[in-house]
């Protein structure tokens, strides 16, 4: 394949008109202005009561990368889009931000900051794009994770997508914030090699195809293998597949360790009972019963509601892609910038739309919690210079129903935007991935049940304290009095 | 960030499952028997009439990388699922297979083969995952493209979906296909260093939060770009955003070209018309309205059946995910394999599903089109031996309900699959993507209208020769037999 650049970079993944921004600020004399962008999304994915966020490692190693090549310039030229001077100075580009973001693992919810970035404008507006590409898909992914965990209890958790992932990166990253959000192993050998995750892994179809017969595949597996589970609905389940499966496993005895057999198709809930008492009556009661078919939350809830006798659960297409919601829509909003005599100048973005208004100021998120119970009471959203630690009680109210308000005392206030990059230097080490999944089990198990129900979950708090609220009002009615003196 | 391992590379983005796999290929000595594979299937997307085939450069060089680092082989042993012998043989493997595929931009349908993989097994085997994984999405991806191209029309179509992308090589592996698919522009950089995709963006809200007004910011703009394309919906549309665009286009006069004003929210329908009413009052007849706020095929439809004036569509989220149907359920099936007498043996996999049952034997798909009209007349999936230009009339019929056929006459058969490597070796060379492009809307064309239709198109005849049909046949009933003497 000739290309007709010969590098890439991640420097360039970004949306044309962040350059073009940048161009004008550059112009403008306003590039090094500071600048406070937040990225947050508004609605709850798949109706869920939390979220999980992830893709703070991918947003690490992309601002590290940060650079533009020749090859970048020499392109960027080519397109008659910018100018000589502009390009120039990008060859030099460094990134001097800072960075708050939620950790791995942590849960967030619609309407708080998830991530924030403070520092030198036109840095701040190039890497809005690749932040959002990253941190709304490993979100959203982690997210689904969970919810399907919550279905399984104990059983373990597969992860088998690659093959209908959302090209190469999602199905490595996709896995990873799977196994964040609850899942045990993964298919994907890259994923298992670069992040340390289990891998896990059968056999196809083609293999007792390529043996013609389902007893002489499994036989060839296990003279070759310790762990075995068979495939046993390439031609016929309950009358070759299982069958054939015993007769392998009683052949070899100790020789192998026959952990099971996986059923790929059918119904799910019939067949996996037949074939339960199938390995029971042959003395195989450790034996367990992969199930591997199009499943997600609902499907693994209404089998387990038949009493289906399925162990093991792979897991593809459907959190992978998160099928049923296959976008989260976080977005990147500027709330704070420097006016030309160093001041900084809160903003908002209006709409029409109530839920669409952004929260003007840079902000903390408080995860207020009970200490007679270790429970969380809800989010606090403050402005970045208030510590609700050093109060003895918070008001917390609904900022679109204020009339719907509580004061919370005896409370912990955790924050959760923590620093990663002071001034474009990482000060943050991403813990071992197995930290992170189980801090995020951890912070789950804080959470009421009742915000953790799959369908119609209660929902959970987001406040704004006093001075962010008030602050967000004036703001508003500062930009409808400049609106409505307009005249043309 | 520090990994295990200093490397990464896509040989090991598999399922483990084809690893082990291979090990018992290669310890049972049928490493290097001939095996046939296909990739197929077995839905339309979207319920579409047509599909357009996308990913053939990825897997190009996907294929080309194939190689196990030291550091490959090095984690593989840490898993312990693997036999030291076998790893050993793994370092010094070349994939050395044959590869048919679909080119890119042709029109594809279910249950017939895209793509095929020919050559010794263990390395057919291994491949199966990362062909899935490329050739799922791209093809997806092409095919929503071609949708939403089929409603707007000659109205420009720009990809602005990298922000919801699922992680990054969808974006840009997806404004590719999209590209493919008929979109005209990406606002994705690197997509554009990389593919030679025309660029498009225009500025964000951030730009005139940033300068607190409408007015200044499309002034600075202005100052800084010759061509403007200003985002009106920052505060106010009507009031401020247009009016503010209007006195800055007048203001700046042939010092810039003024080519639109962009919309994000609102009511499109109603907003877009008075927009153009007070674009063409201040006489600037020739600015465009672009338009982006999660349209897609369904949306734009009902935008121009309300006469909504919108120019130039920028499609996000709708597209690059495929939201409506966030994956293309393709398989890889074995289809044939040599014996231990060297002859090959046709081989199926069994469902009690129909739809599920493969099609058995090394096939060729021919599209077979009207010499009268040059319209297609369907496609005819014969085994690959089989030549129908040989054939003065060609009898077509469903396979699922044969009474359903017609015979053929005065016709042109053009073979899909083409040789893409040989033996491992590269033998195609990957067109550029404009001509792609237009080889893909050339095909297009030659489908009826009927098979076109956004919605309930009528179904693309896709039959099987009467030697590919009996083949089928004939291997099922030998499966039947073969499950049916089995005693236990």
């Amino acid at each position: 394949m000739s290309y007709r650049f010969p590098d890439d970079s991640h420097t360039l993944h970004t949306d044309a008109y962040e350059l073009s921004m940048m161009q004008t600020y550059w112009q403008k004399g306003m590039a090094d202005r500071r600048a406070v962008f937040e990225l947050y999304f508004r609605d709850m994915p798949f109706g869920n009561g939390y979220a999980i966020f992830a893709g703070l490692e991918r947003v690490i190693q992309y601002i590290e990368q940060l650079k533009f090549s020749d090859s970048d310039i020499e392109y960027l030229k080519t397109t008659r889009q910018f100018d000589d001077g502009f390009l120039e100075y990008l060859r030099d580009f460094k990134f001097t931000g800072s960075i708050n973001s939620t950790v791995e693992g942590d849960l967030v919810f619609n309407n708080e900051p998830i991530l924030q970035v403070d520092g030198p404008l036109i840095g701040s507006q190039l890497v809005e794009t690749a932040l959002l590409n990253i941190v709304n898909y490993q979100t959203l992914i982690a997210t689904k994770a969970a919810r399907i965990k919550s279905v399984v209890g104990s059983d373990p958790l597969l992860e088998f997508g690659t093959r209908r992932a959302q090209e190469m990166d999602a199905a490595i990253w996709g896995t990873r914030a799977a196994y964040i959000g609850g899942f045990d192993a993964t298919s994907n050998v890259r994923a298992g090699k670069l992040f340390g995750i289990p891998i896990s892994g059968t056999h196809a179809h083609a293999l007792v195809q390529a043996y013609m017969n389902d007893y002489d595949a499994f036989k060839a597996y296990a003279e070759t293998h310790y762990e075995c589970v068979f495939l046993v609905d390439t031609f016929d389940t309950l009358k070759s597949g299982v069958p054939n499966a015993i007769r392998v496993a009683k052949e070899m005895g100790t020789k192998i360790d026959f952990q099971g057999v996986r059923i790929d198709s059918g119904d799910m809930a019939y067949i996996s009972k037949r074939v339960r008492q199938m390995l029971d009556e042959a003395g195989f009661t450790d034996a367990k019963i992969y199930a591997s078919n199009d499943l997600d939350e609902k499907t693994i809830m209404n089998l387990k509601m038949q009493k289906a006798k399925i162990d093991v659960w792979g897991i593809g297409t459907k959190l992978i892609t998160a099928f049923d919601q296959p976008a989260l829509g976080a977005v990147y909003k500027l709330v704070s910038f420097e006016d030309e005599h160093g001041k900084m100048i809160d903003t908002v973005k209006i709409s029409s739309n109530a839920a669409k208004v952004s929260t003007p100021g840079k902000k903390q998120v408080w995860r207020i919690t009970d200490r007679s119970d270790g429970k969380t009471e809800g989010d606090y959203v403050s402005l970045w210079d208030e510590d609700p630690r050093e109060q003895d009680s918070i008001y917390m109210f609904n900022p679109d129903y204020t009339y719907i308000n509580k004061t919370v005392e005896n409370f912990d206030a955790r924050p959760i935007l923590q620093p990663i990059f002071d001034q474009g230097k990482l000060i943050y080490k991403v813990p071992e991935l197995s930290e992170i999944r189980h801090f995020s089990k951890q912070h789950l198990d804080m959470l009421w049940d009742e915000y953790k129900r799959d369908l119609n979950p209660q929902i959970y708090p987001v406040d704004l304290s006093q001075n962010c609220y008030d602050n967000k009002m004036e703001i508003i009615q500062h930009v409808r009095d400049y609106v409505n003196q307009l005249k043309f």
